[in-house]
């Protein structure tokens, strides 16, 4: 039976995802051919790609001028190539938590960084209303931290360009693409199975390029002439974001997944917030909606293994808190449901009552 | 129905491959969750990456002391990657083609790159007994040339480090690694989907970095510490590999795929060599096994698109010569049989009766 699937990425992904996929894999509309057998060059993988492209404009209403592309090597390559193009001499990075920790690393290899960050209090909070210089290169943020379990809900107004992180909430929620220069992130949370990476940049941001001799697959400018087709691109894992993007617009688009995305986090907060036994150490105006980080109120620390088996005998799995953190999180991205969350609510009463 | 498919890459792939990987992205082991959702550090991706490894040192025989990798962004990451690590001064590189050329390209950013080629000839040889000074940091060679259609069958004898790009060539014969210092290919010829890179690295190479700041993600070090998941991999591609891996275990190894290849090759070549139609432009001894181009005789010259119709009539696909060749090639990778061969070299019969 199909568990309820709660874990950080790669994560619980839609069911017209996985049986069109498959179906793809064993051959790909009729024609005698996997959609893995396939030239990336053929017709049948350019419609893909181009309906791909095509899908990410329409359900995020990205404005004129900006270029979608698909590429290879993670989130974590996207550390590297954003100062590696664009540090001239300095850029503000907001420090979220782990994964700005690591994006902030590869900066510092290119110029100097100017840190804002919220690690006073563990990363529990997102900083608000920082001052930002006029004379950055960029701006960097990471929209929602997975580990620490914080989200941003608005747009920034940055005169520098402004560069997003959106691994983690990616499609959660409408963005104002206007206001970002570059939006980035790995599919797998809410775009897809793991091995592609999106990139939305603003063309206008390929005429800000630093001085230095960059290696061609780590310049953007490489993959927005090409298409993404520069080298060959990760096939089916494109082919399954563009099943993602048609999942999303036939549900309603980033509206609906919003609205869902609250009404799983209102139930899943609200449960936490009422209990005796568990706690949640988020701020709570930045709580994140995708990563639900909980933890046991002082007296039952100890107990956590207990817990994660009880839910697991619920069908609920992948709760166990990072390493970092401790306790559990509950990851509720586009494809969780209202019955996944249910359940895990209800283990969690259930196991109140039992061992409280 | 199952098409002839001599598609250059991606490619055919094994039925197994297909059926198995459809049926895991489904849902994996009867575990309630699809392949594509589990965290890449469960226990069961865990597993997977563990025997894709394991698999990867039994096939090709991998002695001690070197480590495989799975990584993402393709072999054109990697033409970068190689100097970034490698490069201290000066290397050598035998520049047998177009993605020689790319290799070159991006050597030439972090030292001084010597050439040997053949481009004398327009690539329709492989270079043999040049000279390899002692001063260089490492020897870059191509062993297989998808465009040109030209191959090297020795491991060759060399002092410094030796650097292999076997994207199109891997698995189809028995590899001394022990001469190499690093192999490296994109999966999607003869290992599996595109969106996954393998990398077989001697770990003594790793004490003769250069002295430079590399980003995290291009260091070999970084994803041999970290066993190929500093980030998350690919994880649907890795899974594909290990079926690629187990199914040419079960054929009878490297051995048997040389043999399969040698047969395939030797029925297309000869009818090429017979024809009075059609002709081969590469030099015998250096002919490809993997990517058997070959083109009109000067009188037929215009006829390319009939040709290609009249074989896609006969299911055979993927014949189209590389634009800067022209005519024809038939990829014949690991996963075609003689039945696919038989069908094609068939169809140039009849074609050759109907328009000599």
């Amino acid at each position: 039976m199909r568990k309820h699937i709660f874990n950080a990425g790669p994560c619980k992904l839609s069911d017209p995802l996985l049986k069109n996929s498959a179906e793809a894999v064993l051959e790909l509309n009729g024609i005698g051919q996997s959609l893995i057998e396939i030239s990336h060059r053929s017709k049948e993988f350019q419609a893909v790609m181009d309906e791909t492209v095509e899908l990410m404009k329409e359900v995020l209403s990205i404005p004129e001028g900006y270029s979608v592309l698909f590429l290879g090597g993670g989130a974590s390559l996207q550390f590297a190539m954003i100062p590696y193009n664009f540090m001239k001499s300095k850029a503000l990075y907001v420090n979220t938590g782990t994964w700005s920790t690591k994006a902030i690393k590869e900066a510092k290899l290119f110029g100097e960084v100017e840190v804002v960050s919220s690690e006073d209090k563990n990363f529990t909070y997102y900083p608000k209303g920082f001052n930002i210089p006029d004379d950055v290169d960029y701006v960097h943020i990471t929209t929602n931290n997975t580990i620490a379990g914080t989200e941003i809900f608005e747009d920034l107004d940055v005169k520098a360009p402004l560069i997003a992180d959106m691994s983690s909430d990616f499609l959660s929620r409408p963005v104002n693409v206007a206001k970002y220069d570059l939006i980035y992130g790995g599919a797998q949370k809410n775009l897809g199975p793991a091995g592609v990476t999106f990139v939305i940049i603003k063309n206008e941001l390929l005429d800000k390029v630093a001085e230095r001799p960059v290696p061609t697959m780590l310049k953007y400018s490489t993959h927005v002439d090409k298409g993404s087709m520069f080298n060959t691109p990760p096939v089916f894992n494109i082919f399954a974001v563009r099943e993602t993007l048609k999942w999303v617009k036939s549900m309603g688009g980033v509206e609906a997944m919003e609205k869902l995305a609250k009404d799983r986090a209102d139930l899943l907060y609200g449960a936490i917030d009422e209990s005796k036994m568990f706690t949640c150490p988020v701020a709570k105006e930045d709580r994140s909606r995708m990563n639900i980080v909980f933890i046991f109120e002082e007296q039952y620390k100890g107990k956590e293994a207990d817990f994660i088996a009880f839910a697991a005998e619920r069908n609920c799995v992948g709760i166990k808190g990072h390493r970092s953190v401790g306790g559990f999180r509950a990851s509720t991205y586009n494809a969780s449901t209202m019955e996944d969350v249910q359940a895990l609510v209800q283990a969690m009463k259930d196991f109140e009552a039992q061992n409280a």
